[in-house]
């Protein structure tokens, strides 16, 4: 399953797969961007995706497909393939990658590609993989410039046609002291304007943004993103200079962000699944539902606990649904809020009270409005006022209720260092159930003596 | 409401602001970088923002404050603001946030900014107007690095230190012919590695990436970062270069549509409200609840009709919650995952079948699962095979319908051309909810013939 624009590239490699036409295929696979490659190769079985790999001429190309294609398909992809081979194309592949694809792979290949590496002095990756996975550590690439801080313009323009012309990003000039510790910035831009002799200290800029290298991944996402920066400097604990976080990988990092709290709301997981088997999917949804499940079940008996008014006015039951469906999507509506607030930083887990009780007000006004429209289809329908009433209120109930715990759950989690997103979906919509299935059955039967 | 990071500047201004410390106040607004300013300005009443604003010294200062601010902010600050002084600052902005701020003020306002730009001659902002909001064109900036294919390496560098020493963003030096056609690209980079005399046509690549000037932002958002690219040409319906759209930019559109996509899940407006007042949110909130509300009036009817057999069997009641329960549950995965994998281009409209028959798969395998358990359930709690039997097809039924409608209702509304964001939340839970009430009765009283 793939996008609308590979479509077209895919239906032409399959045709071509078919009629065994390698040159045509050849082409094909050593001009198209990694990037489109990548997108045909997850929906190819893993015999054609052998067949089209072996027909890639250039190493930088199948380097630049690992670094593209997501992990399950890579693993499968590489799983028989020579150890030699691995490590030829990695040594083409940005050493963040590298080190994100062998901390993946089973310990015993894992170490035996690394013995490789390092028998060919790339040390490089074992640095990285020092670092969690999920921290600027893990995401940084040890490939930027770093000038000292006493030479001229003129030397550095020197310095970085013949030290740095291998460097990916040269946006950013870093200025380091004697030892190593980060202490400006400059650029390109600065070296050309300013006189030849000027030595970089003078001009520098000296407000210089750095992370930790244990800074989560999100965190580092944030501050590139909002100070508009195309990479940030990572220092270690003694403030010296040891890698850049480049934008491309924030994208990559807030996409990825945005798509598992989705998931993770609707209780589907964390990554995505449609393009997985039907198997897999089913098992990372199934234990989900096994919320909603008790729910349902602690709802019946809350219900069979009050059989015997049921009995006496069986239309009570007619507006479970309605009293149910109303706290449900008000519910949600509170809980998304605050958990893509959160996630955004436009809201703050101090201002929990703040929140909540707004979220509160607002499922007071709509509770008010909707227990009236409710209440008159009950009153229209049965002409009781007592019973219009418990319908409304039971409305009223369920909606402030829903807004309430709605708002606070994903507060109080995010407080206790659990991911709010989590607590949304079945958890939240499972509790607002039980909750308002309860006080409406306890409002009918006092107002109505029942 | 702000994040954590800048609460503790929110405060000290705050204090200082009370204390009337206008030295220290005017440090902390000329060297706190923008976007951190424009939070603390959001959560400020209008007055305090009018006397913070007042001490900002530095033009480009004031200029970023107002491209961070969110629209309504802005227009609020700049409301009493005389058009001579909007206009200073503005000529200090990036010409595509001008352009969009004054697509955003009352006509009048706007002409007398544009007559003031124009006679100062900033005819670039009325160029970018032409174009749509959320298009390539309205989003790019006219600010890059165009260079003759004819000329040399050295000519080249001359000509960036004297003509472009003020272009942001001199990565990408687009190379154009003698009409101004986009023919190719090179970097900083290249210039310094070949020979002076080596023309740029000799070496520039001519694979190059451009979109046009209508093509939708989101789709250019796309392409900048699957490509991991730092920005984009755009050209004119004749190939002519006209503008860039910037990496930062794509980051600012990747976020704002997941936000918007997710609110649009919930049914919670387009529109992060949470930071806006109480009526506001209410006001967008109330809608959306509305078909819910009638989902639930419908509900009621379906179940009223039934009544005789509810009298004869009142533990029909019961399972309602948790036949609901489970149905919108797996339909609100089904339908975010459809909507997130649409979003991110890992799913595409044309596989239609493909994704619905794989959903149902899941949906009813999960509907056997849990139809068993919870029928295991009913016949402990009353012992007939019968009873059993209708609640476990129920939840069966309910399932699978809802893995079908929230898969198929999403990927129908995405062929049309509608937002399918909007098909999830409010819309889908509450037709599966009352599909599922209803076959959930039908099965009841047919196999228990009440």
């Amino acid at each position: 399953m793939i996008g609308d624009k590979n479509k077209v590239l895919y239906d032409s490699i399959k045709r071509l797969l078919r009629r065994g036409a390698t040159v045509h295929l050849k082409k094909i696979v050593n001009k198209t961007h990694a990037a489109d490659l990548s997108v045909v190769f997850r929906s190819l079985p893993l015999s054609q995706q052998h067949r089209l790999f072996a027909l890639i001429d250039d190493l930088e190309q199948k380097g630049l497909l690992f670094s593209e294609l997501e992990d399950v398909d890579l693993l499968e992809l590489i799983d028989a393939m020579p150890i030699d081979e691995i490590v030829t194309i990695m040594e083409t592949m940005p050493a963040d990658d590298v080190a994100d694809l062998i901390g993946k792979l089973p310990e015993e290949k894992a170490d035996a590609i690394l013995e490789k590496m390092k028998k060919e002095g790339s040390e490089e990756v074992e640095d990285l993989l020092r670092y969690g996975d999920d921290t600027a550590g893990g995401i940084m690439v040890p490939d930027f410039i770093a000038l000292s801080e006493d030479i001229t313009a003129r030397e550095a323009i020197e310095s970085i046609q013949r030290d740095y012309v291998d460097v990916e990003m040269p946006f950013y000039l870093y200025v380091v002291d004697q030892y190593d510790k980060l202490v400006g910035v400059s650029s390109l831009r600065q070296l050309v304007v300013v006189a030849a002799e000027t030595p970089l200290k003078a001009f520098m800029t000296t407000d210089v943004f750095a992370v930790q290298t244990d800074m989560d991944q999100e965190e580092v996402a944030k501050i590139v993103s909002s100070y508009d920066i195309l990479a940030v400097p990572v220092v270690d604990e003694n403030n010296r200079l040891v890698g850049i976080v480049t934008v491309d990988d924030v994208i990559d990092i807030l996409r990825k962000e945005a798509t598992e709290d989705i998931l993770k709301m609707a209780g589907a997981g964390e990554e995505f699944v449609e393009t997985q088997s039907v198997v897999r999917s089913t098992r990372i949804r199934l234990p989900w539902l096994f919320a909603s499940c008790v729910g349902g079940i602690l709802a019946f008996f809350i219900i069979g606990y009050f059989e015997e008014s049921l009995k006496t006015l069986t239309y009570l039951a007619a507006f479970i649904p309605v009293i149910m469906g109303m706290g449900g999507n008000i519910g949600t509506q509170s809980s998304t809020i605050v958990v893509r607030g959160l996630a955004t930083g436009r809201l703050n887990v101090r201002d929990l009270w703040t929140v909540v009780s707004k979220e509160l007000s607002v499922g007071l006004i709509l509770g008010i409005v909707y227990g009236i429209i409710i209440g008159i289809v009950a009153q229209a329908s049965f002409g009781t006022g007592a019973f219009a009433l418990s319908v409304g209120l039971g409305v009223l109930s369920s909606m402030s209720v829903a807004a309430l715990v709605g708002s606070m759950v994903p507060m109080l989690f995010a407080r206790l260092n659990i991911d709010p997103a989590v607590a949304t979906g079945p958890f939240v919509t499972t509790s607002i159930d039980i909750i308002s299935v309860y006080f409406y059955f306890m409002i009918a039967t006092t107002l109505l003596g029942i």
